[in-house]
């Protein structure tokens, strides 16, 4: 998979590449002034194990600061505990040559989302191998918890790590809950009136509370019910009653939160199609890197 | 404290709030059309032990969204776990009044801004508080592995949560380490460059391997010794000497990283000024927000 | 219908009405240096029969000017030419207030824009009418040649006039065509790899030149069929086929381009769900409105 | 003519492009990540007569998106009828080769700027061509009645079409009406007070309604006159005798509105230097272009 | 004269206000978070002579920081040596009052403005001044010698000392030299292909070498001829000369540079329309302005 | 010193150059239109003695539009009178290459550039000579009193010119004054509420009206002390008593304001650390460049 090609190669996400350098420096780079323009080469180390992530992001960084870079792996490579072991507790991921103020300009930034998007596909990945091997063969989400301003990295850090974005802001799918019900007076004129705007190519989810507002949802129009306040096994009966009540139709449950890599193996039923959970971006463990200027031999 | 007069009332943080929001509705927001322009209030939870913080921003959010809100709770307030369960595990900490549409639409950035910095807080609290209870008299200061495009919340956060912030940014202090000492000749060039651009109002830091380094780099000026590649006594006894040779010039020294907050008791010295570390805002986990719209009575 | 919740209360469309402002005065307003401060009232005038569309843009203009407005007429509304004629040729549309240096600033800049979108939300209730009047059911669409940087005011308007967006951008539905059919090796494969990214909660639309590559790409998963090349009746009897066959998924039929005012009623077909069409957006003739300053009495 | 070289090497318009791609891809770009990075060709046809304007800011589309383009024609071409008949309905006006997400990345804003702009540069090529044809010597000239956001584009049209952009914006030229002429308390007075701004640099025309206001307006300094309301032979009369009056000076006389194809023959009158028209460039019919992969043989 | 109506209400002049105030706290405002936010009111105080000029500038930087201003004196005041000493050095030219720390925020910025425009307004009311007092009639103009990104600051204040902006930049009036009339083949054919795209509402000037040129020049249609090269007398024969030549046309003579307050008596000769120099704004000495927080009485 | 590298290689500042290139190209580049693309090569001239300064900033400006530059001459060279004299008064700093649109579009950018940053550089370079030849050993540093948007630009040409820029913005030292100290209570009270949120990396000056004041600022942890409102002699005496007093800390003592090129010689005192004057950078003289096309031969 070329996720790279998921970013449009001109797109405001190199903005936010040159505003996340900017940060850094809002007046004077005296490092850069002492270190000076020597040309010089950096190893970039991964010292965790993990599923590396954020590849096309950092190198924007590297190409915004006019450097050249190899890489020895490619996105969504999983760091193994045993490969990090063999290799001294580090494996060079690349290598980033040119001026070494230039280097060492981008070595903070490229770090930091390489962490992240790595900690956010590590997360990813693990609760996606958990639910396989339980047997799940639904789709497991993220949500729109997501870090003001890197949406784009943390959504795109899950599909490198395999699992779902969900629903990408508030344009993308519309999600009516119970304030969209009221104000439109019943779940049928809320579909209604969502679809009048949505129109055909923009999918409408309803959190029900009980199946027969599931069949009023689906009944209306809806394309995804979110199964919300069931008990466990409530859940578990109303989706089995739901899937083969509508089988004639193309229609998804989803059920969101409470699920976690301690609890999936009791949590997950392949009548429901979709679990969502923040946990795998929200709080997530990064994954450590670091950026060594190459010795002169 | 009034920690929000820390962010100007005119100022680049206000164009990242419109951002964020407009990272969530780039097209049309349906949701809000479907739900429309009644004036409701709205109940924001905090259902987590933990440090409030990023009220001024959350606050700025309500602001560009026209709403009215009125906090419980101040920033830097700690929710105990025994307020939460005498409080049913939540606790209203702001109400939020306006056009429901403009609610709904405030509601997942105000909250992922105030779960992300309130989690800062509480790491950050939470470990200068076990180091003040381990007899530890000095610094603990963050580090400038932050969030792309987010610095500015997260040292924010660390100063609510009681820590140092470290330097802000490559322009507000001067770090030297072996690639500057090398480009530069000797660490007394090194310094003596950066002296030469930051001036008397920046402080310069530089990365020393041996007592020898820092009395040289001391010499030179530096006001800060990052003391590196020391073993754990080596490191104590060198601070020892280094303080002690150094009583009549106002130099401090850091070590950075390893420090966390199970290590924390066998790890700290006093004769070290200042120990940074990313563990208190890198990873951290968030802390639980909710925004619900009250029922009309 | 409230389309101005459409829009959120803080986005990027606020931007682009300052940058519009922007546009018209790059250094200095010389007539508004003329004109002065006197406080005036001036009448918007309608002046031509249509769909009046584009006030929550005219009215952020007005905002941004410093004007208080009141609308006499809400979004949407017909101006009949019955009611032109009895109005002596024009009505008012609202009443703007304030310094004369600021009405006559924003006159311009609203008048361009509700001229553009009356003229898109005219010719799209005309269509949907001819469309209802020949006994079609399904969805008449726009498409995405709008014009650069004004694709949410155009699409605005179509919502206005009565038809649907169809997909607002890359982002929010998939199309796969040819091209991408030949680089995945087959429909299927380009279905499932484009699922692989879209998730649950993005559609998919497969441009086919078969019945047989419709049910290739229906039983691939994809959500809308877009049938192409077909012969005015190949188009109907492919379409009754496959709405025959594909009764028990909720697949929708698309039909593209050649749809005109003037052969509307030969046209439409009820067994295909979706005609688009860029005639109503693209070279659209505007409506006329001008706004005069009011003679003190 | 080089109508490129109108552009600026570094100017705002670039940064526009670089808006109106970022418009069409919010998040990810899906059909780019399922047609890949093949190095492909693409031809980019006009379907229908007209005069091709646009090249400029197409090619800077290109560029954005990393692509080679190859241009078969030159900025203000005119496809006859005759050209696109003998060439199978369409000719291929440009090659574009590079990664194949890319070129459908660059589709869509590149064909909906050329036909735009060749829409307006069309329909301005006409009206002065049937000017010429009818003996009108003068200058036909467009309005500020522009696009929001695309007046670049379309003032760059009309010249490419032949006719005169008519001022820019408020800034670069003055337009004294009658409001201005209120609050001044005279002609002369509004013309002295703008002159007191304006310099010597920037034009001042002033609209009056009789021979009488022309002539004051002429003895205070202004450049031009827009004839406003009068009868359509009154303006002949005027028109003749203020030319004859004012022969000394350098006085240009405007006449604005009404100037349509189907009526030119009759309306023109070579004592008035221009006559201003928004009929080319608002709600103009746009030209048909596509643009397609080429095979691989 | 209201100069402030010169500014448009929405223009980018704002986001210049904003920027330049993000330019002074990229991080934090330590200082207002000592300060605090009480209500104070501080005095603006001019300590120089000069021709006050940029309150519309400083009122939005107060407007930004949400301070209420009451000013004591209008735009172009001239303060005289003689109120100065009247007033114990120094007048108050506005209270400002607001949060202490919104004041202090606001107190560089603003008097950053202050000074350099009253700095360019004073030195253009001197200039213009003695060239009245040696009797000339004619116009004195700046250069487009300004300070990057301060164009309109420092051309409005020549506005407000009373000498001409001249043009404003390159696309508000065409200059063509030595290089445009090589590249174009003659000074007529340089003229005629500006004029294509000036068309009738942009001036056109031509600097030429010798009455011949000028002669070309003014035949071809330009409207303003810069003589340049000129002998100190060969410059007044030749003005007096094309005066009489082209009396019935209305074009107009400039001569740029050399003109100084030192040299002026003898510099000025009434047949040339125009003299350009930028000795007013570039390197002009400020005018000393300061704001302290009254006393709590 | 290669004090180019000072500045980032991705950063703000580029965008300020392409900001300031708009600023004089709103519409179109009529000029650049006439003259064409032609390649040429264009001589920089200095024609007045000084210190040059700006060169990065001049060489983004030829970056951004396209051009080849050979600079003769290294930022910070001086130019005297008497190489001016043999070269004919004028000197080649850098030719300028590529198409003549271009050129003439970088021209008056590049121009005002380089003249006011080699004016401040200048008036630096003197005021420092003249400090050491009167035997001061200690720091001459501007001040925050630049012109808004170009604080890079000028704290860049200090640097140039050998004097220390002084705190850069309110982020990056805290300055105390009276309102402050009034506001916390105490100096002590102040100091060490800055110090809460500057942490150990940010440096906290003072301002004091007496030696007691300073010894109360030092003891609370002031780095500097500001000694204001002092007489010439009891200055001395402070600064010497202060000096021998903390002998055993980092604390250094400034002195703001009064110092000029014309009193330098009696004011300077050794036990002052710093004196700051915004005399070297505001309302500086600007150096004289000038860019001409060469013949072609």
């Amino acid at each position: 998979m070329n996720f790279a090609t998921l970013l449009p190669v001109s797109g405001e996400w190199k903005q936010d590449i040159k505003n996340w350098l900017s940060e850094d420096v809002p007046s004077f780079d005296i490092g850069g002034f002492v270190v000076g323009e020597d040309i010089r080469t950096g190893s970039l180390y991964c010292k965790q194990a993990g599923t590396i992530a954020g590849i096309p992001f950092a190198q924007q960084v590297y190409d915004e600061c006019n450097l050249q870079v190899e890489w020895t792996y490619t996105e969504g490579f999983t760091v193994t505990g045993e490969l990090l072991k063999s290799s001294g507790g580090k494996i060079v991921v690349a290598k980033v040559s040119g001026r070494v103020c230039d280097i060492l300009l981008a070595e903070r930034t490229s770090l930091n989302i390489l962490a992240r998007a790595s900690g956010i596909a590590t997360a990813s990945s693990n609760i996606i191998s958990l639910a396989r091997e339980s047997g799940y063969k639904g789709i497991i989400a993220g949500t729109r918890k997501t870090t003001p301003g890197l949406r784009r990295l943390e959504k795109y850090a899950m599909l490198v790590g395999g699992i779902d974005t969900h629903r990408y802001d508030l344009s993308s799918m519309v999600m009516l809950k119970d304030n969209h019900v009221e104000a439109a007076g019943s779940i049928t004129d809320a579909v209604k009136k969502a679809r009048s705007a949505a129109g055909f190519s923009i999918k409408i989810e309803v959190e029900c509370c009980s199946e027969d507002q599931a069949d009023e949802a689906i009944s209306a129009g809806a394309d995804i019910i979110m199964l919300d306040n069931f008990t466990h096994d409530g859940l578990k009966v109303a989706a089995a009653s739901l899937k083969s009540k509508w089988s004639h139709k193309t229609v998804l449950l989803e059920c969101s939160g409470g699920l976690r890599v301690d609890n999936i193996s009791s949590y997950l039923c392949n009548d429901i199609d979709i679990y969502s959970t923040s946990s795998v971006h929200q709080g997530t463990e990064v994954v450590d890197f670091s950026l060594k200027i190459d010795p002169i031999n």
